[in-house]
């Protein structure tokens, strides 16, 4: 199934892409950023260095964390946060839909797979 | 300024995203997979697996090769090439001006950066 995946590229340093949006999406969900990173086989430092350039980039927080002790403690999404999530998403969705035509028409001549049915 | 950058996922192995047009487009110009590679900063040999890997996705190619000795002869786009480029290039000027509102009221909200003036 085909999808459109986007990148929005603020300047040439900043930008919301797939993967930070998963990110928040996994940490609005299971409240933590640990769990979140483990949810998407991701380090833990990798995730908070993304939430600290995500949260950088906006000059109101997306992410608020409370300290915890070992584990990290819990977080969660802003409502700046949850409209960003909602926005990206939104795009994603009628790009997909926008787009239907010169998508089937490349579709369309994709190369046979080896799986003829899927 | 802010630009919308697509990533088109055909399945999990085959998609197009922004770094691959770009190759089909400096190919267009410049008539060698070589000569393409070194104008975007990236080596011959990754040059070869994206051209491979582009063509190898879709039933047509996309990309037509005439070797020519060391350094690597001739390669242009097909027809078909010079569609998908279009089309790709297409979407994401729509995305652009599709998304003018929502981009607008991100970029309203990014963090100050330190070159106040650009």
């Amino acid at each position: 199934m085909t999808r459109v995946v986007l990148r929005i590229d603020f300047d040439d340093k900043r930008y919301i892409g797939h993967g930070r949006i998963e990110l928040l999406e996994h940490i609005a969900e299971l409240g933590s950023i640990a769990k979140a990173a483990k949810a998407m086989n991701m380090s833990y430092k990798r995730a908070w260095y993304l939430a600290d350039s995500i949260n950088g980039t906006f000059a109101e927080p997306v992410i608020e964390r409370q300290h915890g002790g070992r584990g990290g403690g819990s977080a969660y999404l802003t409502k700046f946060g949850q409209i960003l999530v909602r926005d990206y998403r939104g795009m994603e969705t009628r790009a997909l839909k926008l787009f239907a035509k010169p998508l089937k028409h490349l579709e369309m001549r994709l190369a046979p797979t080896k799986r003829a049915h899927r």
